[in-house]
């Protein structure tokens, strides 16, 4: 089997950054398989690239190497590190992108990426993915241990991200943190959150939809409904179409609960 | 060889969809080669994934893994089938997708994806791709016979595709089905149509070209031309630019020849 | 390790046009590693796919397969070609797209694409991607030798690329040649052009920016500022947005450098 590692990035496909990055592992680890996870994370949105790792990274094989390359903070003081969570290993900026799959999985080893026989022989300030955390994650996917990269480190930066509150009269109040491809509005507020009581109400601007559905088609083309989607998180979608356009929603528009 | 395994749907790559289903093939089927065709296909647009398989599938060597998900219809009754057209595997929902790919090659067997041995534990009736069709399809490319999958299916779902009329006076009457990146409009009109007669004029909207050109160039830039493209329909294409622009056309619009 | 190969493309993902490309390259290799690098080239513009070729292939192993179709003129009479350029193989049209990998590397051989062995069967004068430039890639990949594919070509096709002039008081002009998804603008002005003088000023339109700095996050989020990027050609950038936006910068603007 070969080597397999993941990019994530914020880089697009129209620059040559990903491909440059793809060059140095396959020059420092031939044969390897890469895989794009996405080059689509909006620019510097280290929450948006938070998320993202969280609904993708769990499906991988332990042992795979993740590396994660949103990264606004280049050339500055801000660590490189080198991470093993529950198994999976990821190469990425000190910078919170990993606060999200922190949450449901435990850090085994954290190290600050500094060696120089693990970076390229010239390091641009401003191209860390190319010079830092392609070399690494090419080292690391070779077989290099992680306490071989560099010193180790205790606390990980953390984002701030938003939480589900409960009202005097027993509702849940969260937000949408993501609108995906179709339309659909994510919010934060997990399954877990709900408990045992039936849901009478989810309401968000002036929308109120009656109770919690299955699936998309459980309704007719272009009705609204709120549902947990494939991550566990409550959502509200149209089917066939989308709800962030026909309900006019944004990321960080409230979403309340009544039961 | 590694097993080869192809992936098509409408999930874009700012979502962690894809990853999520590449993660659960490379665990249950580890070193397979993933192959993206797309992931850019219109939201639930059946009709122009089914244009698309029938564009990309027959270069593929016989035996390859297809694993298609444009799937509006998830979590309803709708079959999720494994397919073998002429030797080429499918996976992908019982909607019609397969429809043109079928016109020109020969179904060798269908089968309901049933048996939940091939699917993930849980699966959530919002996301088919991971938990349905990722996993039969990491069983097919690891070798498991279609027929283990589930019982026979005999009728698959058809599309509607729009028909070629003729006209009294012995005109052809088609229209656009596709407008691809480079705004050529491609035609539902076949080279094998249109028989030994020469053409006179092909028309659409109020612009009438003279007769069928070989490629782009044969025109210069910026004009409007008639050809057969690389799949053998009928384009309205502007040499350096795009037709769907400069001539105002989208999909639906009638195309006329005469001759 | 499997035989590798990239593919550099204006074909967008919307179109079965990369996919097929895919298809014939694994037909005719099977097992052969494909890395994807772009497909979101702007149709038609060679010049950009010059500039991205510059910035990603020199970090890819010798002996990489890099096969590129930016082809506005496909189908006229341009030549095909092979080349090998200090052990880069390369297969593209003769339009120019390697001028600017060649002014830093040396062309060891080049060779048009003529041997119909090496074709597919029928060749659509619309795409010559699929019947021509991908059997091609697939052959050198295999180990086919240039000299295999037809004769010598002793004269490439070169671009016309902007130069970087100086006024008579000592000033440097270039201008922004590209404008990256972080909306930073690149100029074709190289570090080393500039010798050892500081630099006093740098001006885009009517906005002087004081001195050079080393990254973005030297200055204030929302702070113009002029680096040197990773390809160490001298950029306009905002820190954390986009300097073609906030400054009202477009390609082809000229970029002024005083010392």
């Amino acid at each position: 089997m070969p080597p397999l590692l993941t990019l994530t990035t914020d880089f697009g496909a129209r620059d040559p950054y990903v491909a440059a990055m793809k060059g140095v592992i396959l020059g420092r680890c031939p044969g390897a398989q890469i895989i794009d996870l996405t080059h689509d994370i909006a620019p510097h949105n280290v929450l948006e690239a938070a998320l993202f790792l969280a609904g993708a990274i769990p499906y991988f094989p332990e042992g795979t190497v993740h590396c994660v390359v949103v990264d606004p903070g280049v050339g500055t003081g801000r660590l490189a590190l080198a991470v093993s969570v529950d198994g999976h290993v990821f190469v990425c900026p000190d910078n919170g992108v990993l606060t999200l799959f922190l949450r449901s999985h435990t850090l085994d080893e954290a190290r600050s990426i500094a060696d120089p026989a693990f970076m390229r022989d010239a390091v641009s300030p401003t191209f860390h993915g190319r010079d830092i955390f392609a070399p690494a994650a090419a080292a690391l996917v070779s077989g290099v241990p992680l306490s071989a990269l560099g010193r180790e480190v205790k606390d990980l930066m953390q984002l701030d991200i938003p939480k589900v509150t409960v009202t005097d009269d027993g509702r849940l109040v969260g937000e949408v943190i993501h609108i995906d491809r179709f339309g659909n509005c994510i919010t934060n507020i997990h399954r877990g959150r709900l408990g045992a009581s039936a849901v009478n109400e989810v309401g968000v601007g002036a929308h109120n939809l009656p109770g919690i559905a299955r699936t998309y088609g459980d309704v007719l083309p272009g009705t609204a409904l709120a549902l947990f989607g494939s991550s566990d998180h409550l959502e509200i979608a149209v089917n066939q179409s989308s709800a962030a356009k026909e309900l006019g929603v944004s990321v960080g528009d409230r979403v309340r609960v009544s039961f």
